[in-house]
């Protein structure tokens, strides 16, 4: 106990500096070199985005469990793909994914790119056999040849690289700016209330901000492809790990098989985790209240009071952004015939 | 042969009238008096079409099936539901159902309105328990609850019938306008091509036109409410009763189990015929040029040559028409707490 009291002293005069570091929301993402934005390409990606000829029966959008409509995700524990099959992981959220330094709960993808080519050919979610057969597809698409020749002008034909280009820049643009958090950050202070800024200092003050860093609150000071993992739980051996079965899912040490990756998982955002439940890789946790319980007890082995989870939650909420108005995109459609098998 | 060319020569005269009845299509449908279209109301409906939260698991909208940035439909023989489930029958597009005078393939319900119930609370398509089930989920989403109140001021509560009335207004705009074949209709006589004007003439002198008529080629002179049904095969016998499975499913006897009901389907719309393929009540055929020559040997009687189904698919290519922009609706939230169980 004694010792605990002393660290969080520490913690509480180190993060006087670290509250210092609490950064808005740029308005813009990176984008990586290769890869530059054009209002064409971003076109173009959001209609493959939405385009469930992608998957095996024309059932299965990147939408479907991203969905930009509803909070990018799918509100499920878990994705659920073609065949009515469930995937073993939630569907991370959309929004503000640009942000993150490496894509899946577990970073094996290094960039948007790389991960928009994982679900097309994953048998539980959208189930195309190959990357040649939903290269096929888009090839038989008219209105796609003439996009991608417009888009891409050194390729004649549309490929499966330039595909998960153009979803990665429509994805660069969903971005949730202007949360009342980001407003208080540019001056206006009453954008947040008393209990709030309770909760910001809070999370500070207790350590979740030693994690949770920077504009999108998923680490900080990493390169585009470098992830911020941490172990989750940090502390086992709480009723949560049963409860909520945290240890059977490996997380990082799936991908890499090394001993020191076991359940280590990238850190998530905080941005509009609010309204983003239900919570952590397995979907277990129903409400934010619990989930801030079971990351204070696990992370760093501290039982919250309710008074402090509401001030938490409180902050959390006021990281809700803005949902810039998007206009629908009109899949380009195949005269006369269909692309999508009843398999 | 002798009967069947002077009753061809019967119906090439009695068509010289019919062919005068080609119509444009309206800028706006019908709109019953108990549900007068709003802005907020059809904003409302925009909501819940595409709210997968209206499904047991959360994962199927209405738009899932009847995908309006796609052709209205899925691009399926057969749709999708719930836990991977296949439905009996294809997905009929939903632009332009506002002209329908009775909705479903078998015309089971009288309007848009009441279409909108049957899907939520079937078993394979959305798969709800009860309408009491999805009117509960609405009421604990604040977004709607207000949404609700605004639109229907009189009730205090979202009700499910409400629900239907949105949503019925939302696909009242579904409307698309301005195909060559419409601007053909209005003076522009170079809107159409030669193949296709020797296609138009064709429909109506071989008879296809005596079913598929009126502004939607879906029957004419019929009150909202009231169905146009036909026999499908008109003339049982022909090999597509077995190649295409044409006789199991009974079509309106299904629904009122009446004999004279049996095969008999409503008759359905031309418009973006072209686009939705794969075709008829269960999807089997999947090209526009087979299900030409299906139509014509199995209502008709007649075999076509390769030119004439040429002509006639060319003149049907002329009904697709320009599909408006729409603004992606944003689906409001629940705070701290998801709805859709993993069931």
């Amino acid at each position: 106990m004694h010792l605990r009291k002393s660290l969080l002293s520490l913690l509480a005069l180190s993060s006087m500096s670290a509250f210092a570091e609490f950064k808005a929301l740029p308005e813009k993402a990176p984008v990586p070199a290769d890869n530059p934005m054009t209002p064409a390409k971003i076109e173009l990606g959001k209609m493959l985005f939405f385009d469930p000829r992608l998957s095996m029966d024309g059932t299965i959008s990147c939408n479907s469990c991203h969905n930009v409509m509803y909070h990018g995700g799918d509100g499920r524990p878990v994705g659920v793909g073609v065949h009515g099959q469930r995937g073993g992981r939630g569907s991370p959220t959309v929004w503000n994914s640009a942000f993150q330094t490496v894509q899946f709960w577990d970073g094996r993808a290094a960039s948007l790119e790389e991960q928009a080519l994982g679900p097309l050919v994953n048998s539980v979610e959208m189930g195309m056999t190959s990357h040649d057969l939903v290269i096929d597809r888009i090839r038989q698409i008219p209105g796609y040849i003439q996009a991608f020749k417009a888009v891409f002008p050194k390729e004649a034909k549309p490929t499966i690289l330039n595909a998960a280009k153009a979803i990665a820049a429509y994805e660069r643009i969903l971005i949730t700016p202007n949360s009342p958090f980001d407003q208080y950050m540019r001056g206006k202070k009453k954008a947040l209330n008393a209990q709030q800024i309770k909760g910001m200092k809070l999370v500070d003050e207790i350590g979740c901000t030693s994690c949770h860093t920077g504009e999108n609150f998923s680490g900080d000071g990493f390169k585009m492809g470098e992830g911020h993992y941490q172990p989750f739980p940090q502390i086992p051996g709480s009723k949560y790990d049963k409860m909520y079965d945290l240890l059977s899912d490996k997380g990082r040490w799936e991908v890499t098989k090394k001993d020191d990756d076991k359940n280590l998982w990238r850190v998530p955002t905080w941005r509009n985790v609010a309204i983003t439940a239900p919570y952590f890789h397995n979907g277990k946790v129903k409400t934010l209240d619990e989930a801030v319980r079971v990351m204070a007890k696990t992370q760093l082995g501290i039982d919250l009071k309710d008074e402090q989870v509401s001030d938490i939650v409180g902050f959390l909420n006021a990281l809700t952004g803005e949902f810039p108005k998007q206009t629908m995109p009109m899949l380009p459609n195949t005269a006369n015939m269909t692309l999508t098998p009843d398999n």
